[in-house]
């Protein structure tokens, strides 16, 4: 906790921000989450994470608390004070402070943003090179995967689980099927194509639709990589030539042991670094204000 | 919020509470919480609480952040702070305040305490006379429904549904069968026998461990009147002849109309009355020190 957060309205030092305890985030989990790269200190992919954070705040009936520029706005202002150059700026929006019910207020209840800054390798993130160690994990969550909401202890518990284990990160599975990371989306290749599970099943949400993921696959289509989007099960992840993850936080990670036991060789794979170069190019375009969106 | 409520180890005015908003609880949605009816000043059922919140802290790995005697004194200080001759104490522990990251930090990191009074008729609940409305809706949850944590969107999107449709409560419906109500125990009665769902289901929790549920089937087999534990479809509950509901609010509630239709003759029936007769009878003795504990 560096430097200068958003709170209640204004910037103030990390360690001297404040929120009410009965503010709704806190009693409920009632509130949903954004966290957007920063590479050569400009915000990535900021439209396509406004679109999602509008999603979830439909989904949760709570209004926007300012307009969205001035929200762009409020990043960038974070971005500068904190002279970030690479990292992630993360964000949530609260439903804001009411006496405790769990019904929506009836008054008018102004929502809380908080929002702060890190510094992180993004682009060489110091695991891409040698790739990770992946736990399954039993998926916990709720039914409502589709709305990246601040009510995360699932993804705490597996999360904690997979780093007890020494993996990097948990991969949930449901019905002998594997959803996706606790906090990444999951990918796994066979025979040059990219299967990933689908947004829904049965008409149901069942992973987060990842800004990450979307922009992946979309690179995979251009470079004239095939995807499948259906789930995959432990068994046929084991028999992978490659696994990968996404995530804003570092773009793509390559999954080369998955419960101990290795994915193809054992090291990254052609595709995964192949796709993490366009991905990275792509984001380098756009830093400089010349990419495809 | 109104009266003095504690945090961060000190009594403070409601208004003026503040916690971090890099604590866990308010960006995990981390911590456990409970929720005790205080009647004639005296906090209730005080050591059924402790031994909850102790299996939702152990399974969260979370430590005491105070020796539960302590832990006590705490709430009778609010309880005598706040002058409440009836009503509840709020309490909720989080795991603390800490950089933010999905597993548990690796540092040492103190719990976060947040507890608060209100005042309610919970003994001559508004309600109670003329019983309830209840909406079925979707079970949303996540499994490890054993843990009362604070991770609550679920129950507040689903109450919120069934406040919109003028019902008090909702219940929640997964795989055709009823598990409980988003704040509350869900029971229906049919030919003098209570029917209300196991705590599991197949070696996983299916249901929060309901103090006030246990109490009422406590006295409803000191009474002689049967139980079975099993859950019930929502076609089984339209044919009751009576349903109610438990929490520590109100104690007992007659639910008289499910999804508009009514139960039974629309009326609190006469097992409900006498359940919740017991429920009162056994909370004034031990509100006196007299009665069973």
């Amino acid at each position: 906790m560096q430097g200068v957060v958003f709170v209640n309205g204004a910037c103030v030092a990390a360690d001297q921000a404040r929120v009410s305890p009965f503010d709704r985030g806190y009693l409920f989990g009632d509130g949903a989450y954004e966290v957007t790269p920063v590479v050569g200190g400009r915000l990535m992919d900021a439209g396509r994470m406004l679109a999602r954070l509008d999603n979830s705040l439909k989904a949760l009936g709570i209004a926007w608390p300012m307009p969205q520029d001035a929200f762009l706005q409020m990043h960038e202002e974070l971005i500068r004070r904190n002279d970030l150059d690479e990292g992630i700026v993360y964000v949530q929006i609260s439903r804001g402070v009411a006496e405790r019910d769990f019904p929506f207020p009836a008054g008018e209840v102004k929502p809380v943003v908080f929002a702060f800054t890190k510094p992180l390798a993004v682009v060489e993130h110091p695991l891409a090179r040698q790739g990770i160690a992946v736990k399954l994990v039993e998926e916990l969550r709720w039914k409502r995967r589709d709305i990246k909401s601040i009510a995360l202890l699932a993804q705490v518990l597996s999360r904690q689980q997979a780093a007890q284990a020494g993996a990097a990160e948990g991969w949930m599975v449901e019905d002998g099927l594997i959803t996706e990371g606790c906090s990444s989306s999951a990918f796994m290749v066979k025979d040059g194509v990219i299967i990933t599970s689908p947004l829904e099943m049965n008409g149901k949400p069942r992973i987060l639709p990842g800004i990450r993921r979307a922009i992946l696959l979309e690179l995979a289509e251009r470079e004239g990589i095939a995807v499948e989007l259906r789930p995959f099960s432990p068994d046929e992840l084991l028999t992978a030539d490659e696994a990968f993850q996404s995530a804003a936080t570092f773009g793509l990670l390559p999954v080369v042991e998955v419960d101990g036991q290795r994915i193809g060789n054992g090291v990254p794979g052609p595709v995964a670094l192949r796709l993490r170069e366009l991905f990275f190019e792509r984001l380098r375009e756009n830093a400089q204000g010349v990419g495809m969106p």
